[in-house]
């Protein structure tokens, strides 16, 4: 089946999907859904190592990794924050992805300059995936992203081709947004709606990718003309710590603060609400606010 | 039996035991040590995943979980420290909690904040496992103190009832203390020999419990006065980190070195020594003196 | 066999070894190459906890640890870095291993002290491994490198007795220098040739060792002339983060940045050139360089 396209692949980027793949890939998804949800077990990967390797902060990237490589049978080696590798003493990433490749199976790396780990998958053995890479892009999220979405279509009888697609909150350092807009325009006759502060655009680059498959991009910044009509509201938080100077600026940037009662007054009742999370839940914060944690339009996080 | 009235609990205070349920408990325990021990394996938790957060220092509760969990057929998977979390984003705890716990099937916590397990809880989809909040409680110590204590009293042919448990070092703070004060109520008749400083004397709170349930209470701010004839020695060290301005000051707190001269001339030859480390043995500690390490009245660590 | 000889024994120092005990420990490993490659897989360790304990920086020694034992059907329980662990609460060292050995079937540490390994032996259940402390051994890096000699030599039909040995760089602090030396002082009429700045030489412990079992031992400052004509050449960083004050310095300490050119220039087509990695790749870096990476004079990693 079309999985064979994976086969001791690296998983770099969401521009390496098909279509094709994707339903093999959900449809494998599908059939484990028992052993992610802990009813079942297997020992498929008995015997099998994934070096999990966050440079970078992470929580649930990290522990959603350790979960299906341990439910399958599998053992996982960490390694996190630089402080405690090699690298502090003037080690290239090449050595040591070419070493760590000795010992493992796989390897997921999360850092937070772009080009790491594509520098990792050339030195590798091993197949390497793609936990998150700077400003650039999170393609398992984007799979697990569509994933939800197809789910939720699905349960409602609609189809993804023609939807509406609102992207909210930071979308020029959004590395789950970049690789979800690559997953999308796999689709047919979208519309994205890229909602953000005018100093946290989406770059161009993935805009172009969009509109070259034949998508419709509108761009605005304000929160309640984004999300009006949307089929699917894709919220994110500010990520202040990459962000650098561009912190978002109440007066400058307008109200992100996306509340339940936008969400009734602007949103259809058919509306798929997703966040990647984590959100900022702090007071003031520019984010999906909690007040709407029980709005049954919120799509399961498992 | 009894131990279905710890099916899918939270385990948060020690307040939520009855005798019958550690009857039960301390019979799977005896029934487990040869796994405890390496003698025998099982895989009763075959891909089963504990989720083990310590966003405070740990060595021995965090490896004891491990080493549990694995030895019984389970994975584990780690997170240490906040800065590897997405709490440093500004995630809420009930965020967190509720993410982790669609990963795992179980989660022990330690935090320096005594709400935050609580609210983990409420949060969760699975079991939530108090491994240590902030000075608050830290009911599996007590757990394994008691279990301890049974046993050595067992040997004895001696009752707990009716036993005299001088509780040495920092009352104020010692989270082990407060579970175990609530443990050891269960029982009948006890007196309860605080024995502190006079700045790190237990919370009213737990002297309360202990009075409530027909328990003797005394009081006092000299080790050898408050060590002499007991039955049980639970010394701690003065938890520095957590004290604040409160450090121990040998003017006004005396001394709190407990060394074998001292034990030689106040404990009689049936008291049962217990510590929960670690312990502080730098040069003028105020704590289980290590020249005592070979007296036969120190209960096993393990 | 010989193998008894180790059975649960600490591995300290690689003093310990006899060339009887060592074709043993091949032998084993040979055997289990198919598992270290996984491609095949053994629970011969089902049920066993390693605590692994870096409390120094590590990569490719953690790691290779954590996949040994996890291929073999262990579980693997971490402790890295003091600032998690109860030694900043005063705790001993004593009582750490005492405590750690009462969880686990074996441990492995780091530490940047070299009689912290020693100590944490004295007080420890189950067998310690040294897994680098200080500037003093680092016995399990020596057995690889030996194993790798002796698997390149064995290609070559050639015998390891009465070789010339260059070993480069800092051997003043490089504790796989100064186990590998022990290792090879097993054999005979051997030359090793130490070559390092002038401040950096080999301590005379070492050198002493290697005289006392008839080798010849010849002491260069010059790269170039040390490596020339060399059997093996064995080649390490400066250790920047130990040598304190004693930084290798470009005027006093000449050139020692290993190039292609010089291994062209100077070594023989059946020299074995190896590096126990991690290696400095910086600009201007004194350590093997990366233009030679396609030798094919370079001994596998793995």
């Amino acid at each position: 089946m079309m999985m064979n396209a994976l086969h001791r692949q690296h998983i770099l980027s969401s521009d390496q999907f098909e279509l094709e793949t994707l339903d093999a890939l959900y449809s494998t998804a599908d059939m484990l859904r028992p052993v992610a949800l802990g009813r079942q077990y297997t020992r498929i990967l008995e015997g099998a190592v994934l070096a999990s390797l966050f440079f970078e902060a992470s929580t649930r990237t990290r522990l959603s990794f350790d979960a299906a490589f341990m439910r399958l049978g599998g053992a996982v080696s960490h390694t996190t924050g630089v402080e405690f590798s090699s690298l502090m003493k003037g080690e290239s990433i090449a050595d040591t992805a070419r070493v760590i490749s000795g010992y493992a199976d796989v390897m997921v790396i999360r850092h937070e300059q772009e080009n790491v780990i594509h520098e990792s998958a050339k030195a590798s053995l091993v197949p390497v995936i793609n936990g998150g890479n700077g400003a650039g892009e999170h393609p398992t999220q984007s799979l697990l992203d569509l994933y939800t979405i197809r789910s939720e279509f699905a349960k409602q009888d609609r189809m993804i081709n023609g939807a509406r697609i609102a992207l909210v909150g930071d979308l020029k350092y959004g590395r789950t947004i970049h690789s979800l807009i690559k997953l999308l325009s796999l689709y047919q006759n979208l519309t994205f709606v890229c909602t953000s502060p005018s100093h946290l655009v989406c770059p161009q680059h993935y805009i172009d990718i969009a509109e070259n498959a034949g998508h419709r991009i509108e761009v605005h910044h304000d929160l309640c003309t984004g999300i009006t009509g949307c089929d699917v509201l894709y919220a994110t938080r500010v990520q202040g710590e990459r962000a650098g100077g561009d912190i978002l600026n109440l007066e400058d940037g307008g109200d992100f603060c996306l509340t339940q009662a936008k969400l009734n007054a602007h949103c259809p009742a058919h509306c798929v609400v997703m966040h990647p999370l984590p959100r900022d839940s702090r007071l003031g914060a520019q984010d999906l606010s909690s007040d709407a944690d029980q709005d049954p339009r919120l799509a399961p996080p498992v």
